[in-house]
């Protein structure tokens, strides 16, 4: 466990300060302009809704439990183990667990580790168990539901660092996950300097809008930005930076 | 755009004064009471649980996402902007978006801008994107969920202005809507009137029941009041009032 | 309604001081050792996720509405009023809705004249009525939806202080309710005293273990507790109790 | 359990024969013009879709395991066997679920013997089990699902003869129960005569009604039946009778 | 309702004939093929999976109940009625329904209507009433759910022959509608001619393919088709049309 | 793909011809007896169920569809390919698709390859393409849903004969899987012997007592079989034998 882990990392210090910067809502739309349709995960809750997160991701994934097969699973150090001991600087762990909401897929001790090892975010389609504890906490964590049980009523812990599903995107190890007050978009290792560059410069053409709108003007020209306004967004956007 | 929209504006100030004092529970019941059943938006989370939202059904219809269509309904003027660039004063945005989680049906800068020309909140029984910055706003939003993506992914912007069926609800453009923290509520625009005249004497008799349950009182007489009870209710409506 | 209630209380003041430091995570976890495996209500929403409930279980059942049954379930002291007039202190009142988002179950008076009497908490799963009123209270309340409709709609009252199913969990009148953020789980109560003693050492070594993963130790050997390291454990619980 | 079973036989032969001729939809219909809404059975399949079923309600109510409650719900001679046993000529057991797929509520053997008692069919808004075996029976049954597993998994039966809501619908111990092709209708016991005498009257106008329609004459003036047709539909109706 | 409707009629009796031959797995993948994602309809069960039907989209669209506006929306030559009365030669009636299934939208009478007229099949993603006599005229019928009520309890039929979302696909009218044991498929108007064209090619190499496969051969090279065994395909093509 | 794929071939001819006398429900419950509570498939529907499927588990797990991953995952000899061309004799194919409805997972000419190479059935908990085509071949297919289109949709296929969770039941390659007309039950490899063996058994007790029941006997006693009418049954399973 203390050979560090072979998976790119591809966020360098300049990526990781743009992508706290960008929204999830921005970022999913410049996935899907590069035909990347399905990024953003639906229906999953933040703990902390105004932290960003930004990590590479690791994965963790659950299985149905068979009684047969706990000894297997689930004694000893299990994958979730496994995953959990092995976080390095800049994690965020990324579980598979099929929406079951009738059982928990990570509890306070782990979630505790894992910060304590410079992760930066747990995200699950499943369940939480000591959700207040977790809170309490005060890092981002995103889920789909709370139960008290864990282990033992549903899952078994299954494979780690393997592409997985979670709520209905899919997940390589290594990739980008940015999670905001909005939830969390998965941004494919491969895209992730051209994603932020383009995302920048929309997210500045988002900004002079909302300013402008917000001052009163009507949408038509500003969102999208048509070419007649382009020169006025220049000025702006110049002015903005000097 | 310039031109006033051609729909009913039965709000009056009284009305709407009225209405911001009147629980969406005690106008479902006297909708309820006139065989009207089907008024209450379920399902539907507020961004603003502590604001109250009187104001006018302004209608837009989302339907299902077909490529070859999507020149048609949504490049250009369509029907989002139409809608939003038509705001009054006064006026409520209901969407109807058949319970998708999977896209969103409006972001910030639309939501700014009908916030900005007078708007009173906004309704969608589908998602929000932007949800942190539309929750900046500071305004009464009712959503049923939140994702990264809006236009192309499911959804088309359809019609404007026309019935709808927002969360189960039939909504007729020129209806009030009203929200508070447990959700919204619909009234067909005919029965306002008498609609909030009896839920403020039903409202004065919650308030008195309250009242005096809270006192140590049990709820049998005082809730439903009984007519043992009326003359008691009255004494104190009426010192209530001076 | 002022002879005392027939059911067992097995909470003695001891027993509830346990219980009021005791996470519903950890009192799950000992009912599932003992093969009880569903205990824990999952899909509930608290409205005071920082307080905590402990009581005895009163329970209330709902059925779908029959206009023709509305006179004999509905009408005068109906099933609701009969048990919400009953409440003694340290009850938790326990409905089964089976889910029903579409019509409230209980409303503003009826919840504060359930906590005048001395009741701890309300539990749901179908909706409220006037949620913000019921927030207002201050007191623990869990629930599936919120809704501005309650009587005449889908449900009506119908048996008390008899065996339910809510949330998929059986509830026998008398059984232990205890709550926190996480949710709700129901402490059979023949179990409640094995129970809270396994729990209070099971959460002696949880807090033992949080403590050492939060200075930076390994899971492993702390959680669950090695044979290895029980000296350490022994040895921290002596010096934390002295 | 040689006594009979006190609960009202409002079915009289003639009653019988004439439920026999009539279609669940007709009877919905007729129990809707009451204000009755709520009395079809929705989801649920037919395993012999061209047989009619007619009888009197038996009711049997599941709750959900809970472990440490086996033996006093499961174990001996249990609610579904006290029920099966005591099938009497023309009954119908109808069995409240909950909808859940994932275990069964009745199997071949007892299947069996409701039908050799008499018994005229069996309606569960829960699973099957040995569903081959039970439709080799030849007899009406309606279900929600098929599973392998019966009791021990998420069940225990529990009560009988008392009121159940049976997929969404609330069914009293006596009422009569009537399934054809479409699904199952609840007919609340008091009111099967004048249900049956109205619905016979409602069967005949559409039975002349399609007869036109399939002719080739417009639905309008047919369907609903217009004081101008009705001595079209009076004379068609005596000559059909003669 | 005696002048024919103004909608295009794109069927020949040429592309009919070819569409009577052609799956709509393979028109699906066809449209897909041209970016078109969402033409195919889940979850629909047809009444006769073994008959194909192929036709112009009629639409009818469906909105939720409210008691007040019965009056307009329900009584009288109401939008179902016109529909349904307008049928042409070889119009396919479909429905929004928004997959209710507690209520119908369509019974026998009308249905027969339809098919008197020359109506080709009827599409529901909400329920039928009345389904075994509907089973019982033999024509194609493709439902969500069988309920016995139909309106009044939870819709209105509000508009036809405009543009509606059905089990979540768009629909124009006067777009192709080709359903068989699959379900249901919508081609786009301007699209049938090349789809068909292009259709039947596909079908011809997944027949030779089946064929190979059927005899013995491996999958690859023939699905998809190889450069390779271009050439095979090429004979085999041309062998079969002499 | 022509080695023998390298897992446990359980199954003996005797082992295989008492399975095809088993019932699913009878398997699920020996296996229940031991521990085993989830191995039942809930809410899959047979295309065959008159049929029976007994064969060792191959298993194919879909993931959701990402673009920029579809080269890797779907083009060339995919996952899928290499399975369906790796079909031994007794074989049946199980794919985890997650419930997906809205795009196929098989269509007819892999359906056929496999039958070719002595497939003994398919499961799938998503859906099917041709599936009239695949009915056509009448062999045992069991699935969740059927749909046009097949991949580039929804899915893509990732991996084979690893474990997978299909339908909320754990598999792994080598399992026995047997099917009948009420759905799949999965065997632990390690099992089979000891299963069989006791429910032939089982199914023996429940022959005598249906029987017995069908000759109007009550059940109680005879299911489950007491001491007293143990003799009753040895002496019925004697003469049965002989």
């Amino acid at each position: 466990m203390s050979a560090p882990i072979d998976l790119p990392k591809v966020l360098t210090p300049d990526l990781e300060a743009s992508l706290n910067t960008l929204a999830t809502a921005t970022l999913t739309h410049q996935l899907h302009q590069r035909g990347i349709r399905t990024t953003f995960l639906p229906g999953l809750k933040p703990l902390q809704p105004e932290q960003r997160m930004v990590g590479r991701a690791r994965t963790l994934r659950y299985v149905a439990l068979r009684e047969d097969q706990q000894r297997t699973y689930q004694s000893g150090i299990n994958a979730q183990k496994r995953l959990v001991e092995s976080t390095e600087e800049g994690d965020v762990l990324v579980m598979e667990a099929r929406g079951v909401a009738e059982a928990a897929t990570i509890g306070d001790i782990f979630a505790t580790r894992h910060f304590v090892l410079g992760g930066r975010g747990i995200v699950t389609d499943g369940a939480l168990r000591d959700t207040p504890a977790i809170a309490a906490i005060g890092k981002p964590v995103y889920h789909f539901a709370s139960h008290g049980a864990v282990l033992g009523r549903k899952h078994m812990p299954f494979s780690t660092d393997e592409p997985i599903t979670c709520a209905g995107v899919f997940v390589v190890p290594g990739d980008v996950v940015v999670g905001d007050g909005e939830g969390v978009v998965i941004i494919p290792m491969d895209l992730v300097e051209e994603v932020v560059q383009d995302a920048l410069i929309q997210e500045e053409k988002e900004d002079f809008a909302l300013e402008r709108v917000a001052a009163g003007e009507p949408t038509i020209g500003l969102f999208p930005l048509s070419k007649e306004r382009t020169p006025d967004f220049e000025a702006w956007r110049d002015a903005r930076k000097s």
